[in-house]
């Protein structure tokens, strides 16, 4: 299934007690039609804040329902801010996480004076103007594929950190006055990389890391080195890609 | 001053007793910045529920403060829902709402099975497909100066019901999966007439009204014959148009 959510609602994909998350309401939601708990596999485990537009996730079940009641079923009961964009039977042995083999991210900016109150929980504001083109040419050197260990939250504990970046661009949107997407797409990404991406891109559009620096952040694998990691309410996990038709980019 | 509000936190832009509105949350920021009341006139008045991208604002005051210190304050002032994207000295006499001499609305749909979390307070969710072809074609007859006293609430009192509309034009959007956006622009618009141009695109593209019946419509000047009122929330005025450089459309 392809799973749209507002991420201001939720402590994150993964489930955890005490807390809202997405892959627990629709577990719950699954629980509640099937009349068994059936462990639901999400592409990407999203962090608290973070929205998505295309979460891809799988579970498997035998069941009389049909996929369409299913997809009403979990819309209706999991509340306005999950919403089941789709769901249809796979390939036996299909699992939404192992098999995927890339995603797509989107960071928002409002880079404005005043902030936005339409995109209020679906970006970032920055006050002062960025140098989009400084901010390209960095983006350009994440570009391949490279070891994002500097890039990475300092409790991701991960041995393998080289990932495959195919695009990274960050571009003015038509969406509003002064609004920035930065489009990140690549192979696996480690914890808070993207939000760490958009972060050293932003110092670097507002001239606190020069190209140099990002260059020593790739190189020494010091997270220091890297920008800020940026605020979880700009960012939507798009599309997650599978097979060889879904990818935008050669198959690393 | 150019405002950006959410109109789902407010009963409307007009001020109007216990009720919380865009207006009179300006106003109220605007007397504690200048320590006395100073009306503010917007150019559109814009319904319950309906947002703004671009409104446009005026006043008149004698004031020590410069124009990016007022901007701020009233940011501050009026909490996250309104933001005064640019704020600055107008010629003498100028007006908002009288010397406004076009608009441009537009309205959101979300037209696929599942509703839309991320969208939710700013679209329509309409389940099934619409036929985006007959919309273009209703949205024809519709363009052009017409009397459109069978497209306005009741209550609408107004003598003059002719408008001219420069463009309306209904499109998908690349914003998100099954996103039609219709852009409205005109002179001048009658009392819910942009929701009820939306209801009755929206009746055409279901097949619950032909183009006879929009024809019509426009003919009887009877409401009955026009489609529904579409609801506020997927409404937002996303420009004014001043002078003869602001407009795309000729004068009419």
């Amino acid at each position: 299934m392809i799973v749209e959510y507002d991420g201001a609602a939720f402590s994150g994909w993964q489930v955890q007690p005490n807390a809202p998350t997405v892959q627990g309401s629709l577990e719950e939601g699954l629980a509640t039609m099937l009349r068994r708990h059936v462990p639901i596999q999400g592409a990407g485990r999203t962090d608290a804040g973070v929205h998505a537009l295309g979460q891809a996730a799988s579970f498997e079940t035998v069941t009389e329902l049909s996929t369409d009641r299913l997809r009403k079923g979990l819309c209706s009961l999991c509340g306005p801010h999950i919403s089941v964009v789709s769901l249809e039977t796979a390939e036996d042995g299909f699992n939404a996480r192992f098999d995927a083999r890339g995603k797509h991210y989107r960071y928002r900016l409002v880079t404005r004076p005043s902030p936005s109150p339409l995109l209020r929980d679906q970006s970032w504001h920055i006050h002062a103007p960025l140098d989009l083109d400084a901010m390209a040419e960095a983006a350009k050197m994440l570009v391949g594929r490279h070891d994002f260990a500097g890039f990475r939250a300092s409790d991701d504990g991960r041995d393998n950190t080289m990932r495959h970046l195919w695009r990274i661009q960050p571009a003015v949107s038509p969406l509003s006055l002064g609004v920035i997407d930065i489009d990140v797409e690549g192979d696996a990404f480690l914890k808070n990389m993207v939000r760490i991406i958009a972060g050293t891109l932003v110092d670097v559009g507002r001239g606190r890391i020069d190209l140099v620096g990002v260059e020593r952040a790739l190189r020494t694998k010091d997270r220091q080195s890297a920008g800020i990691t940026a605020p979880a309410r700009g960012l939507t996990l798009v599309e997650v890609f599978y097979g060889s038709a879904g990818a935008a980019a050669p198959i690393s």
